[in-house]
């Protein structure tokens, strides 16, 4: 199974083609749409976001991630092999912490260049291929490279990561590592945990620990990233008596 | 085959996680994204979206329909067949009206539960599996209980239940049932039928069998719902001459 | 493979019952979301942009293309066979550029009609099952007939064709056919080539060859179809040194 994380939206023939190269290439693989609508050329804020998203994948699944604000210049193909799963895209730090979480982790730089490589657009030219041949069982080409690492990111972001449709702002952090009573700020509120909206009067703020982990800020009845001024990106404060 | 009707939007990682699910629980089944943009938290109106999307299925297809605004609450999917097709999805009435229509209909209310369900998005963590398991060609899991029906709710809806890229507002009316000369009341306008657009002059409104079977109002060379000021919920008039 | 274009947007039933009725039709064959919002109702421009966009199919390939603003009228689907590659839509020249670029054409107006059509939705009802047809190995039905052409349109457009997420304007405009010092007018400037955003200062505008071969109009750092003003069928000027 190949799956997709990127930042082209889904407007266009960006991700039609990166999908037309998989089908060419990895015949008879599925391909799903996990997320087309990471931050754009933000692959820091995208980096929490894919590793709270990675964790239904299975042994031998790829997950090609590409946020890529770079392409153009000098790029190479990082391959991650972390617990058994492989990520491939750009060495940007977009697999800094699904890497960081795993057990066990090689990765490798891949100097291979496929015969046509537009100056844009690596996500259909030269990442796809690589997936693609993963996803086919084989190892991937080329001599193997020391990973880059981003070793001053923090395990955990005190950031808005993602804003939804309902306008509800995903942060980079796990709850599992806040404490119950862990007060966050943004907007200029102290917003306390709940555990769904209901538990909160109409057009009250709350935040909680969302279908993937992460804590999530909300308004009952609104959309929080209005009511608060949140967009990907915004920072977030944590009350004293967390962590 | 397992159809997808929801209220997600194709933005995030809603669908994109479903799919995921989907394709681990009944892999090889195809998933075809019919609905993505129902009206969001109205299953009311979407239960005769659904009803008028739903006649191409065939023998044993299942259609996942996820229109859940109690998520989180107690909620446990419904089964229904109905003329040897599947329907998943919360027990709030998204499938009251596939379900009237239908010659022969059972249903089920399941009290499974999955090893891992987060309190916001029982779609992936469980309609879709029980959705995967009947795709699968098994039986619906844990003991039968009574449908909730909801017998107040009309056989036709007298309201817009989607509001289209072009500005076309669909109704929940089946043009079938409506008198030839039956004139809908929308935005203080009277509005005839037509066969086409191209039936009534630029500017003016029209209302027509779609290729759904709905009734459905549009302006010829126009947007609809800005010049009617419809949107999914408003109400739509019948003049005296109809049914 | 199946690639769909269309000008149908993501949002509601279009794509999903197509892909619905092509599932159905020609189970089993792949099928690809290629681009879902070419120019609506615009099969000019469509027509350049789709045969930039149709490189990468490979023998057999079917691409099904529905920008049909006609669609209510007399309509029968146009087949082309283009070196080995089908095309299946509306005859109102939205495959004239592919066809006239191909080395090997060959073309029918197909006068079959399916069991139910309906009046507004031949993709699905017309289109999509003679595309199946092709997918599934078989010949086009019915009697050949002459296929319509487009000879006074150019061999390439001097008009933006679409615009992206990121506001870059894709021109009908083939980067190859252009000198390397032409320059294209747009919003009353004077656009130079570079080879990519890097090459000129912040907030200044570009020209490139994008990585499907067209010229388009970039600005660094900006949105290019608001700084210049630019929309699909918005006109391009090319300075006199070019060509």
């Amino acid at each position: 199974m190949i799956l997709l994380f990127t930042d082209f939206g889904l407007e266009g023939p960006y991700v039609g083609q990166v999908k037309h190269m998989l089908a060419r290439e990895a015949p008879g693989v599925p391909v799903i749409d996990l997320f087309a609508d990471a931050p754009p050329f933000e692959p820091r804020l995208g980096a929490y976001l894919l590793a709270a998203h990675a964790w239904m994948m299975e042994d031998g699944d790829v997950l090609l991630g590409i946020v890529d604000p770079d392409v153009g210049t000098l790029r190479v193909p990082l391959v991650v092999r972390a617990d058994r799963r492989w990520y491939v895209g750009p060495d940007n730090g977009l697999f800094e912490l699904v890497a960081r979480r795993a057990r066990e982790v090689r990765s490798w730089r891949i100097a291979w260049q496929p015969p046509r490589l537009s100056a844009s657009f690596h996500g259909r030219d030269l990442f796809a291929p690589v997936a693609a041949q993963l996803a086919r069982g084989e190892a991937p080409p080329g001599p193997l490279h020391e990973m880059t690492r981003f070793a001053d990111w923090p395990d955990d972001l005190a950031a808005v990561v993602h804003v939804d449709r309902y306008g509800n702002a995903m942060t980079g952090l796990r709850a599992a590592t806040l404490a119950g009573d862990t007060r966050l700020v943004a907007g200029g509120r102290e917003i306390a945990r709940a555990r769904t909206f209901a538990d909160v009067p109409r057009g009250e703020a709350l935040w909680y620990e969302n279908a993937n982990g992460l804590a999530e800020i909300a308004v009952n009845g609104g959309r929080a990233a209005d009511v608060l001024g949140l967009a990907p990106g915004s920072g977030v404060g944590l009350s004293s008596s967390s962590r």
